[in-house]
Parts: C-alpha cells; structure tokens; sequence
C-alpha cells in the first residue's frame, strides 16, 4: 500500500510516534506540524472517528460541519480574537476583510445558535463535528501529537441551567471514557485549568506515556488526578485529598481529550439567549467538549508499541489482517488469492503484502505496521494443506506462530470484533 | 431536529436551493459564501460521500487527508501561487513564512508522490480526499452552489505513459456517472477548458438546472456536449459535430464534477519523476478529478423540488421517513413510539416529528423537509388499527395518502434501498 515503509526515520524525529507512523507509512510531514494522512493512517483516524461518532450520536449530539474561516467581528465579542492572537492565525482578503482560521469553535457555534432565537423547549441542545483545526504553535512537536494543523471532533453544549449543564457534562465525561475504552487506551480524567477558554476548571483525559508533554499527579487508590499546572503542593502532599489514603504518584500523559464547562460567560459576552417559559430572555450555559483525532492516533502509537514497530489495539487498527505470501511461485499466490477472496466474502479487512521479497523483509514490514494478525501463506503452508486453507497464524503481540484452517482463523477474528 | 423550519427565505436568496435549504434547515450562512452545514444537510452531504467514497474505493484509488494550510514554495514550482493568486487565499504567520489555502490539491499531492520516488512499479497510483476548499470568489452566489469555502472529494493519478492515464481517466469518467446515477442526477458528459488547472481540453459534468451558471450546447440525438466557453459557431453549428444527425440543443447547466487529463507538466515543473524499467527518470503522467460534495446537495435541490419543497432522491435523502404523529393525545404519542421503535429496529432512518402542532404545519413542514415518504399516525390511523399497526403512507411526488400496515411499509421501504 502506498508509500510503502522506509527503514530509517526522519532525522528530526524524538517521539515514538513521528519515528514510527513515518516509518510505517501513516504519516507525512508537509511542513512543520502539519501532516498528511497516508491510506493506513486514514484509515486509523476514520476507525477512531467512526467510534466517537457513535458515543457522540448515543448522547443526542447532532453531527454538523461548520467553516473554518470565520470574520473577525464574531471572535472580538468575547474578546478572543486578541485574546487568543497568539495561537490564532489571522488573514486579510483581498477586500481587506479579516478572517480567523478555526482553532475552536465555540463563538461560531453560539453565533449559530443565537440566530435561531431558541426557547427553554429547543434545549437542551448538543452539537458536535469533525474538521481541521489550525493553532499557530511556535515550536510543534511530538510527532502528530502538537500540530499546527490536525484533526478534531468538537462537540457543544447548550443549557437552561448550570445544574443542566453539569448533568450532561457528567454524560459526555461518561461517553469520552467510553470511546477511549473502545480504543483501548487507559486514560485519567484529570482536573486542570481551561486555558484560553474558561477560568473554569476543566476536565482532561489523560494517557500515561513519557512521551506525554504534561505531567500529572494521581492517586494510586482513588481516581483523583490533577494537572502539574493547577496542582498545589500543600501540607498533605503524600496523601490523597479525595479519599485521604492513596498515596499521590506523578506520571508524564498525553492530554487525548478535554471538556470544559464554560458557564454562560460566553452567552452574556455575544447576547446568546433563550426565551424561558414567563418569556424573559436568559444566557445559555455552554459546555465544550474535544477531542483530537489524529492526535489520538499518536496517542495509541506511544503507549502500544514495541522494538519492532506499532502494535495496534483491535478497534483501531488500519486493518484486521496482514496477509503475507512467501514465494512468487503460482501455487502460494493462487493459495494467497483465494484466502484473501474469502476473508474479503467475510467481511474482514485484509492488507495483503505480495510483493515478491524476502520472508525476513516482510514480517518486519508486518511488525513495524502492526496489524493485529498476521497471516502467511507459504510453500510450508502449502505441504500442510492437504487441500484444506491452511494458514500461519499470528498475533502481532506474540512469538507463536501456528498452523490453522482459514475456517479457524475467520472464526477466532469474528470473536475478536 | 435543530433548528427547525422557517418561513421566510433569506432577503437576499435569489436560487431555489438557497431559499429551500435554509428554510428547511439544512443549511446557514456564516458569511458570504461560506455555509454551516446543519444536521440536515449533514447528513446529506454524507450520504453522497459514502457513494463517491465507494466508487472511488472501486476503481482502487486510496483514500488520504492532506493539509488544508500549504507553503507558498511549492506552489511557486508551478506558478500557479501567482498565476491563481486572485482565487487564492493567501497568508503570513507571525513569522512572515507565507502560506495559502487549499483551492485545490495539486501540487501538494505531486509533492506527496515525488518524495517517494516511486518506480514504475509502483504507478498507477490514485488518491482521494474529502477535504475543504477555499476560494476567493468576487461573487458568491446560487446559494450553496458557488462558496468560498466548501466540501470537495479531490482525486489524482499518476502514471507512467499517456496512454495509461488516458485509460484510467476513462475509467473516473465512468465511475463519476454511476456516482451521479446513484445519487440520481442525470448528467451531460461536457467538453470544457481546463482554466487554471490546464490547457489541455478537460471534460465536466453538468446538470441541466435553471440556476446553472453555466451554457451548454449537446447534441439531441447522441452524446455530445459542449460549454459555451469553448464552442465555436461554425457553419455546420446546427448539425452535431459527432453524429452528424442531431440538432444541437443549448441549456443552463450545473457542473457538478470536473475530470482533468493534466499530462506532464506539472511533473516536468516540479521535478516528480518515476524511475523507468531501464533505469532513467521520467516525468510522471498527471490527472485530476473533482466533485463538490456541497454543492453537489444544491445541485440535486435545484433539479429536485416544487412549489412546496424539495424532493430528495431516496439515495441522498437525510432519512427514509419522515414520521409525523397528530394529536398530543396519549394514545397516538404512544402508537408513534412504537412504530418509531419498530423503524428504528429494521434499520431505517426516521426523522419523528413529535412537536404539539397542527396538521397543517407539520405537512408543509414534511413536503418542504422533501424526505421520499411521510407516514402520519392519528385518531384515524388509530381508529382504522383494531389492534394492528396502521399508519398513513404518502410519497413526497404524490397526493395519493394510503392506510397500510405497518409491516408493508418496512417491505416497501427495503425494497427502495
């Protein structure tokens, strides 16, 4: 699949991620933080993509697709556009108009919900997307985890109350756990600080891993966990403040998600109201609730990994099986043709390398790709066959390879969906 | 569903699918030309990706994403950062390196493929994306048919001779007409010039629609198409070039997609060579291949509706159903949940409207909506039900309303799949 490996990573790559998406065929670097997905890497942010959207449907949140460029005079309500100048990019068009570039959404969501003149009857109301993000960072890094460019679901909130709000911000810190347990990341739902968005508290979701440009502190009994940013080294340093008895360990994570509850400063600020029943006029409250996608993708890259390469989760993975055929003779790719076509029948995703190499370059193709399954077809499976569809089996995580009946192999993939 | 229907088109909407998609809440206007796509109209554009998405899939090109934010370096290689730099949105950052806005992908893909170095071996290679574009467009206009920012699938081959891509530039040609077909847009295969892309003759697909921006000319009898831009009034102009026979017709037009054969130019400028069996560095063959997703949903609106709304062809239909229950009553609130449920369980897509309104509104609302098939449960689906599950069945092209069961409906909605 196009580009195909490469056996070295780029000189400039630190983290894990950079050296091994680019060395897989995932990624490539455009220009500094900015990245274009290859087929695999596609395919891995559609999979991640696909799992949120079915979480965000699940709470009632409706899909939409909002523009990227936005006028200056929304953004300067709420003060945002000098506020946030600095990470923000700014252009003028021809006419001298002056446009931001999407780095959040949040102006342009309530601009769009203030037009419709909503009553207490219209909300609460959820909406979410997928588009590109673009944030002027000085110094990108991490590989696809700090781009200038990249991908992101965001989703809104709109309220009656603050008691409505924090319910369904409760809802969607559920629904966030859920999508990185269908990912098959372990994250910690983190207090910290809200940044250019709220002087709020908020919430992140944080994956543990050195890569991870935060730090945080978490208790080894409860699930509190803080931002090194908010958190403040007090009498009780070496006990837990939740539950009195963890002690308090620090670990480096990668921040894959964040929500905030940002009050009703936002509709006070731009005039977002609804009517409530006696007709009088109220501010919205306003929660917002992100997360990126192929920053995630990253993410996973940095805590599922080996020597060898990526060594994806199920769920995510570009796809199900890494058919490999050893041997350009006839018999093996005739062999290899008809396991694929039945994998295919079954519905079950295959990368079938048949290009003619060696078995040593392949397999190490297939370990630094990481697809969970390997399957190979050879001139030793072929002896084996006895006119049966035998294959090598094994599992990207393990050293055992055996011999099995594609019947076998369908059977066991199906159990792992 | 957010945010409802309005009654009045914009002041300024002068074309059908400006004044129907924003009164029936598919889309919203941001700024000039640029366009939130709502629920609705999410779900529309969505379902003309995946059919593009699968045809493309079927003819083997590759999905990717490729940045939307690009370096001027790469497109100085062809001249196009000057020579499209009125259509184009050009910046700085506040480090004065300059960057532009994808118009289009080009030279960002042959920057992709030419790192690589491929062989010929590795040629044909086809890659698409969905991803936005930008253009600064002087004037806006026919609503959601000409933006400044907007939803496009952009494809591209390379290859190794002109003849191969000649073949496969056949082969896009006929993969968008069973895209167009599936959607259920009849087209005209239209000879065009190529604008900035090329000077090579390229080939649109047009829309015959009142609202077209464009003129074209086509033969009666066989299948020949022109645009205006490029036809010549010659001595024989009302004979048909082709067959000889035919009268040749004129009509505003929608174009719809673009197919261009760009040859080699773009890889002799930018230095892309493919590494020949012999060993030598020879310029790749170049072709692009364009559809306006959202555009492509205004287009269908322009051909599809009346007087009362618009009336979406079953395949990009945001559902199959619109569901309307009358009465507030307990029993008919109750009747419509069950058969919601039982929708809902067969796989069918079912917009309930549940709102306490009267009939009347709630079929315009339904016949501007332009879903294929509105069932309504009331006191007199209820009346005729003696225990069975009756609802009212009427499609959005016809007057005629007819009791059915319940189970006839689903039949003769999967039949419609």
């Amino acid at each position: 699949m196009f580009p195909g490996t490469q056996k070295n990573a780029p000189k400039d790559a630190i983290a894990v991620n950079h050296k091994l998406l680019v060395r897989a065929g995932y990624i490539d670097q455009l220009m500094a933080g900015s990245w274009t997905l290859l087929p695999l890497g596609m395919k891995v942010v559609a999979k991640i993509s696909d799992i949120i959207r079915r979480e965000m449907n699940a709470v009632g949140s409706l899909e939409i697709a909002q523009p990227l460029m936005h006028p200056k005079e929304i953004w300067n309500e709420t003060g945002r556009w000098e506020k946030a100048a600095e990470v923000m990019y700014q252009l003028k068009d021809s006419r001298k108009r002056e446009f931001a570039l999407s780095f959040t959404h949040e102006e342009i969501i309530m601009d769009l919900v203030r037009k419709f003149a909503p009553s207490y009857k219209d909300l609460p109301l959820s909406l979410y997307q997928f588009t590109t993000k673009f944030r002027n960072e000085t110094r990108p890094q991490g590989g696809i985890l700090r781009g200038r460019e990249f991908m992101m679901k965001d989703a809104y909130s709109l309220h009656t109350s603050e008691a409505d709000l924090m319910a369904f911000y409760e809802i969607m810190k559920q629904a966030y756990l859920k999508i990185f347990e269908r990912v098959g990341l372990e994250v910690k739902v983190t207090e910290a600080s809200g940044g250019v968005f709220t002087e709020n508290r908020t919430h992140e979701f944080q994956a543990v891993a050195e890569a991870g440009e935060d730090t945080i502190y978490f208790c080894e009994k409860c699930n509190w966990a803080e931002n090194k940013e908010i958190f403040r080294v007090g009498e009780a340093v070496n006990k837990c403040p939740k539950c009195g008895e963890g002690k308090i360990l620090d670990a480096r994570a990668i921040e894959v998600g964040n929500i905030f509850p940002l009050g009703k400063g936002y509709a006070e600020k731009m005039n977002a109201f609804y009517t409530d029943k006696d007709g009088s006029k109220k501010p919205m409250w306003f929660g917002s609730y992100g997360i990126g996608t192929s920053r995630l993708m990253g993410a996973v890259v940095e805590v599922f990994h080996d020597a060898k390469g990526i060594k994806w989760p199920e769920a995510v993975a570009p796809f199900q099986i890494h058919l490999v055929s050893l041997g350009a003779g006839d018999p093996e790719m005739r062999k290899a043709g008809e396991i694929y076509s039945l994998l295919q029948k079954e519905g079950i995703e295959v990368l079938w390398d048949e290009t003619d190499r060696g078995a040593g370059e392949k397999f190490a193709d297939a370990d630094l790709i990481g697809i969970p399954v390997r399957l190979v077809v050879s001139s030793k499976t072929l002896r084996q066959a006895q006119g049966k569809l035998v294959v090598e089996w094994k599992r990207r995580e393990s050293d055992k390879a055996e011999l099995i009946d594609a019947t076998e192999a369908i059977m066991r993939l199906n159990n792992y969906k």
